[in-house]
């Protein structure tokens, strides 16, 4: 069985477990740091764990693509597989504890305006004091009760705020970290009394502008909201409008319909808007990078032994 | 009796708070927004809510100073009290909160880059990914475990550090928010062991430069600090050399030996330095004005039933 590990960031106590859990398995490794450098004999491998779209997309032997990110959007284009039948594991999970250090992070400077302080700073000037708003006896809205729903929620509870609600799919959670949980379909009754919203979505085409030009005007004077799912789930024009106008509070947006943010786009000059470049999860976080191997090696095992694997992607919900 | 309260802040329903408590005690009220307002009739006033140090300089019938401040540095240079015997109270209790959120904040800006990225996207960069950091198994240190140390270990938990060491003069505190509790003699074995160090610590003799070159230089390479209690606390040279040097991972200073600094201070240019302009804790955020109000009010009903006073300050410890 012949393994593909695309990734530049692994160190060697890494490299030991992934070799440790393959020989196992009786399987036979390549390293690379990127999908060009894969030699002619693995052209033909059976899996890869990393961003092997290219591999995959001529390689009709490959029967199992597991990615190191959570969203998997950019694998239901047209062609992406050779073997329609290869099996898609994402690493959900491993980026609900980063993912939820940023959304705090990202809410309290918005909400207690130290992006304007610290701006004023380094432009040294000392500001004067502002209005401030606090995560304490915050209303607190989660659209997409995944991993990393549940882990921000599970922080976000210890500022003691108001309420955590948490909306999915299904109206149901597992985890204990939200007040109440809704069905999406109860969205526009949730808005108007959320003073945070916190949007963790996949790209699906149920998700695509669910916080549209209306949805955005339910949203109480003063709102905030954060994206840290896909950027196709806002309608960003709509918020820009919103913002320059006064009538939210601020927006912190990690992920955009374009990325990289073109240098043209209006959203660079949107007043109260924080942008971040797609860093809430990535793996240059040593807890995010371990976790997600030892994700990649259980599964490895479970691949090896005929068992269901993790995290397998079910192709018609697209997540 | 006469009571002056000096806050442009409170709205309404703080000052029918207090006019019922004051009336509760058979007490007179003049409400000003600032000190020069108070009129020759309360000159002679026997209680202030508020930062009434010019008349305290003059009027020897004032018995009782309420600051609605955590830290009574101010109040401890020649000359402040006409009348010797004034009792001093502050509000230590109404910052928790909000200087918790703080920390928390400033914390995750550094670790995460989060500043440095907000700072290209300020100027319509979208930034490559860099080396991060975590609360999650992160080694913290909290140097002075009142209301705010405590209120930040409470959130801080929440983020799964490895350890919160709480360090004050005596080596007890009964919140139980820290895993271990040490005496501030023992701080120079510790820091060495420590990612973060969060300084909250009031202004007297025992804490000026507490954090000097040489302890600076115990900390582990890369470390971080946040200091949100008084700048008199930290060496701002040498935390500046070894920020510049970055040997130190980051700091983030909202208290500094002069404030508002100046223009010319070399902090403003130093490395890896997040300066906030003391907006830690002050009354532009509801909850932390509410409190204050309720905290004074409980402290004027104690006042008027001859009962002792909270949050009395101790002239010789000077906290």
């Amino acid at each position: 069985m012949k393994i593909v590990i695309i990734n530049k960031l692994l160190k060697e106590t890494h490299k030991e477990l992934i070799r440790k859990t393959a020989a196992d398995i009786g399987g036979s490794l390549l390293f690379v740091d990127s999908e060009d450098e894969i030699t002619p004999e693995f052209e033909d491998c059976e899996v890869i764990y990393g961003f092997g779209m290219k591999n995959a997309s001529k390689n009709k032997n490959l029967k199992w693509l597991s990615v190191p990110s959570a969203g998997v959007d950019y694998l239901f284009k047209p062609g992406v597989f050779a073997n329609e039948e290869c099996l898609i594991t994402n690493s959900s999970g491993a980026y609900g504890v980063t993912i939820a250090e940023h959304i705090i992070c990202v809410s309290l400077m918005m909400m207690r305006k130290i992006d304007h302080a610290y701006q004023e700073s380094v432009n040294g000037n000392w500001s004067a004091p502002v209005k401030q708003h606090s995560l304490k006896d915050c209303r607190i809205l989660v659209l997409g009760t995944g991993d990393i729903g549940c882990c921000f929620a599970k922080r976000a509870r210890a500022f003691e705020p108001a309420c955590i609600t948490g909306v999915s799919r299904t109206g149901k959670c597992s985890d204990t970290s939200f007040d109440v949980m809704k069905k999406v379909d109860e969205l526009d009754s949730l808005l108007p009394d959320t003073d945070l919203l916190v949007m963790s979505l996949p790209d699906t085409p149920d998700t695509r502008d669910i916080l549209s030009a209306s949805r955005i005007a339910m949203l109480p004077e003063g709102a905030y909201v954060v994206n840290v799912g896909r950027g196709s789930a806002i309608d960003e024009k709509a918020l820009a409008e919103s913002l320059n106008e006064g009538r939210l509070g601020g927006a912190a947006l990690d992920v955009f319909k374009t990325e990289p943010l073109p240098e043209d786009c209006f959203l660079w000059k949107t007043r109260n808007l924080i942008i971040t470049p797609h860093i809430a999860g990535n793996l240059t976080l040593d807890h995010t990078l371990n976790k997600n191997v030892r994700m990649f090696c259980d599964n490895l095992e479970n691949y090896g032994r005929g068992l269901p694997l993790n995290n397998l992607i079910d192709k018609n919900k697209q997540y």
